[in-house]
C-alpha cells in the first residue's frame, strides 16, 4: 500500500516532509488537511493525528507524526534513501539529531512567533501581536547567528560541515522559508546580517530542485496574496525599525 | 576515557541524562556546570557547548549536547543498554521520536514556563509573571491531558503502551518532577485531575529506584529551601485559584 501524506502545503513542517519524499523517489500520497478549515481538528484527521496537527503518515497500517520524526522514519523504511539524509554512523546521527533538537526551541519558536505574530495572524482569526513579534525576532536572530557560527562551522556547503544535506537541512531551511511571508524589508533586515545563511539556503534550494521550487510554489502563492493586501508603506505589526543595512536581497 | 557528563542537577535534562547513565551501569564522570553561577556561559563550558546550555557529554573527542540527543546517543553507543529504552524495531524507535519532538513544544514548554515565571524566577534574578505563569499552565494542562489520552493509552505502565520504560518516560517524567518547585496546592491543582499521570510517574519512579531518588535529590533540597524563603499562605506568583478538587497528593 503507498505511503499517504497528511499535509499542508502552508505549513513548513509540511513542506519539508513532502519535499523529503519528492527529493528521494518516495511513491506517495498527498492528502491535504486544509489548516485554513481547520480540518487538522476534524474527527477524521484525528483518527491520524489525535495532536490536531500537520503532518502526519500512514504507512500501511503504522500511523506516525511530528516531522522530525517522520523524516527519521521515511530515511530509515525506504532503502532507496542515500545514506546522507540521515547517516547510519553513530556520531553523525547523533549530531543531527542534535540540530533537530535545538531546531524545536529555538529556530522554530523564534520563526512561528515572528511570522504569526507580525504578519500571517490576521489571516488565521488571531490579533498581531507586536510584543511577541518583538521577542520573537530577537530569538530568531540569536539562532540565526547560532546557525551561523555552530552549525554552519567549517567549509561544507550544509549543516555540520557536511558536503551533502541531510534531513536537518530540508527541516531548518523548510522553517526559515516561511520567512517569505513577511514584508521584504522585515525578511531582509533578519536575514541580511547572516550572509552564511543565505548560502546555505541557496545550496539547499539547488540540491533539492526542481522539487524544492514545487513545494514552496503555495508559499510564494500566499506571499503575492499577502502583498496585495498589505500595499508597500502600510505598517505591518512588526517593529521594522531597519536598524541593520541590507547586504543582500534572498 | 571514561564518558564525561557535563550538568547541573538542578536542570531537568540534566538529571535525565545523569539518571539514565546510573541505570544503565554507564561509567561516567559528572561535572558541574553551576547555573546559578553561570558556569554554563564561561569561555571553557562554550568549548564544550557554544550554546551555553547543560546537559552536554564528550565521549573520548565526541562532544553532544541537547539531552534527547544525548540520551539516543547513549543508548546505542553502550552495547550494556537494553532494548527497550531504545528500541532497534523501526516502528518503535519511530514512536519514541515523535514522544521526543513532541514534549520540546509542548510539555517542556509549559512546565518550564510555569516553574519559572510562577515560582523559579526571583531565584534566578528575573521577575516573577503571572500572566506567562498563567499562559503556561494552560499549555501543561493540555499536555497532560495528551499524555493520558494519547501517549498512555492503552494498558501498559509506560508511554506508547509499553510495559518497560523507554528514554521518553525518563526524559518527560523528569521534566513534570521540576513542579515539585511549585507550592503543593498549585502542583495538586495541575497534576490532580491526572491520574494516569500519577502513576505513569510513580512506575517510573519504581522501574529507576535507588537512582531516581538520589539524582533528584537536589531538587527535594532546592523545594525546601524554596519553601522556606515563602512561608504557607504567602502568595506566589501563580494565580492558584484551585478551580479543581485534589484528588490524591503527588
Amino acid at each position: 500500500m503507498k505511503l499517504k501524506v497528511f499535509a499542508d502545503r502552508k505549513s513548513q513542517p509540511s513542506r519539508a516532509v513532502i519535499l523529503f519524499c519528492k527529493v528521494n523517489g518516495i511513491d506517495f500520497e498527498e492528502i491535504k488537511v486544509d489548516l485554513m478549515q481547520k480540518k487538522q481538528f476534524s474527527p477524521e484527521f484525528k483518527e491520524i493525528n489525535p495532536m490536531g496537527k500537520v503532518p502526519a503518515i500512514v504507512d500501511g497500517r503504522f500511523k506516525l507524526f511530528e516531522s522530525h520524526a517522520i523524516l527519521i522514519y521515511l530515511a530509515c523504511a525506504f532503502p532507496g534513501v542515500a545514506d546522507h539524509w540521515y547517516p547510519a554512523d553513530l556520531f553523525k546521527r547523533a549530531k543531527i539529531h542534535s540540530v533537530l533538537d535545538w531546531h524545536h526551541s529555538y529556530l522554530r519558536r523564534g520563526s512561528v512567533g515572528i511570522v504569526l505574530n507580525g504578519k500571517l495572524g490576521p489571516a488565521l482569526g488571531l490579533p498581531l501581536n507586536p510584543q511577541a513579534a518583538a521577542e520573537a525576532e530577537k530569538l530568531l536572530s540569536s539562532s540565526l547567528s547560532k546557525i551561523e557560527s555552530v552549525w554552519l562551522k567549517g567549509s561544507g556547503k550544509f549543516l555540520l560541515g557536511s558536503n551533502q544535506p541531510s534531513i536537518a537541512d530540508i527541516s531548518l531551511v523548510c522553517e526559515l522559508m516561511q520567512l517569505e511571508i513577511l514584508d521584504d524589508k522585515d525578511r531582509n533586515r533578519l536575514l541580511g546580517p547572516h550572509k552564511k545563511v543565505q548560502q546555505w539556503i541557496e545550496s539547499t534550494k539547488k540540491a533539492t530542485r526542481p522539487h524544492f521550487d514545487e513545494v514552496h510554489k503555495t508559499l510564494y502563492e500566499a506571499k503575492e496574496k499577502l502583498q496585495k493586501q498589505s500595499p508597500v508603506g502600510e505598517d505591518s505589526g512588526m517593529k521594522s525599525s531597519l536598524k541593520t543595512p541590507l547586504h543582500s536581497k534572498m
